[in-house]
């Protein structure tokens, strides 16, 4: 498997879906930690990560700026259109692309991806188009899930995984 | 079937009922990106979409904002009431109107709408009483999966739904 | 079943325990409509209300401020000397207080109390020790469900309940 | 069983791994009441609590202190090492010091703690190298959970747990 650059959708993928509103005009979104240890592995791989929504929310690129994520596109109305033109200017193909999202609106880039995937909680008429549908649900461990399964089908996963967990290595720490 | 206005509640319906409290004052609901793409469908199927909730809240407000929703009522005393108002006013009749609901609040209303529904969640009392149970939660999809149900009734979903996710359509976004 | 007052416990019975702490210092829980309508029908019996928590904090009085609820303990060391204290003033005996209940130092007041009750959520070593566990869990409409066992077996349930939910009554509104 | 000092990791184990992102730039988690249970007994039983986290936040120095934990080492990049450091400070040795965690940064320190567990919802791959899972999910009593085994294990857990839900005691209070 040639993935050069994974893209995932937000909401729904990283969250549950969840959008709080407070009285007092503010916003905000529920993330979780274990993403953050795919984002670690998907870099010790050399893979390039961008985010990818229709929505316009500063919390988003707030978490994209902690875990240094390569790219965080927000507001984005033609998902497939925009990752056309980033593969264009990457010099790969949409084949070479992974994506992980969850409704409607990421149905057009997750039937054009080279390998495209959805949480466990996505709706059904998600689940039936995509290549693999991760074992856990959007805001519990999706895009870490989706970053193992890369990394397993490019056969690199299990010496990441104990490079990082050895107690004799003293080297390493994330 | 012939629908022409959709009502909704918001608690229990595009929440799971949670109403969040700040020591500082402030309160918050947490709503769901699914049911926007109910909104979508509603709005591309001419449908005229109504919040009705007996909490005064901003928060629903902002929220029915966001989402283009044509008319928000809050603090509503009694469903039922308004709702023929409504219907009056907009020629129609209760049977032209579908509402989706949870509570005992919302029972009186439920009992005389043309299609009444409520989410998997709600208490069985209410399950007991209506036209249709929609399989999600609320605040977990549950609105969208109501507008689903109509749309399919009304035999217009599956076009629908191919125009938003067809790769080839390159003018039509969500 | 000859109950006065119900007193209620608030972490883990009209939440899930949640305790959201925030950077900037702010604290919040979540509690649920749900439970609104067990207050307004325990109101409509007759039965006095009174929270009991071991917790300070402003937006468990704020919450029962809205829902008018007649006495709120906050900080309680000990609730069964409360209680006691309490049976004591209003002229009714321990046999006659009702009282919903989660954690350890619930225990005294839960093995004391004429009728009492956890929720489905509470750990085993509380369901073994109570009159009732309640079908939801905490902050799922856990003390809603107490209120409506308590008006079952006061056999005023059903009267109640249909009075607030007939369309032909113009009059009650919830 | 000899365990003289408790670590736990926060993120997945007192929390469910949520983290809270607002537009206007606050952040925070949610913690679950029941753990205060497992602090009140461990330090009842005269066990060293310690917290240890791979993040920087505020909110968990803010929690530590409610619950009068007695260190708490935010931004631990390597906790093995650290560990090490405190075992010899406190003159005691890894065997004697019991460990909860979840992720993949906690490995090396479960793999060489005394006792080592990790909660119902963490990932497959920590669940297979830990001595114990326990009942609970993080952020659902997964710490309180921990704490009640070290106790069962050290044959005090009944005393303690008598104490303190004995009506007839009236000097202990939690």
């Amino acid at each position: 498997m040639d993935i050069q650059i994974i893209i995932t959708d937000i909401d729904g993928v990283w969250t549950d879906g969840g959008m709080y509103y407070t009285e007092s005009g503010d916003e905000y979104k529920k993330f979780n930690t274990s993403d953050s240890v795919g984002v670690i592995l998907a870099k010790a791989a050399g893979i390039k990560l961008i985010i990818m929504t229709g929505e316009e929310s500063n919390c988003v690129k707030n978490r994209a700026k902690k875990l240094n994520i390569d790219s965080c596109y927000l507001g984005v109305k033609d998902k497939l259109k925009l990752s056309k033109e980033i593969a264009s200017k990457e010099g790969v193909s949409l084949q070479q692309i992974a994506f992980i999202g969850d409704e409607i609106n990421d149905h057009k880039l997750l039937k054009e991806a080279g390998f495209s995937a959805c949480p466990q909680s996505a709706p059904e008429y998600t689940k039936k188009i995509v290549s693999f549908v991760v074992p856990s649900d959007g805001g519990k461990g999706a895009f870490r899930d989706f970053v193992f399964e890369i990394l397993r089908r490019k056969n690199i996963f299990e010496d990441l995984f104990d490079q990082l967990t050895n107690p004799e290595d003293t080297e390493i720490t994330i």
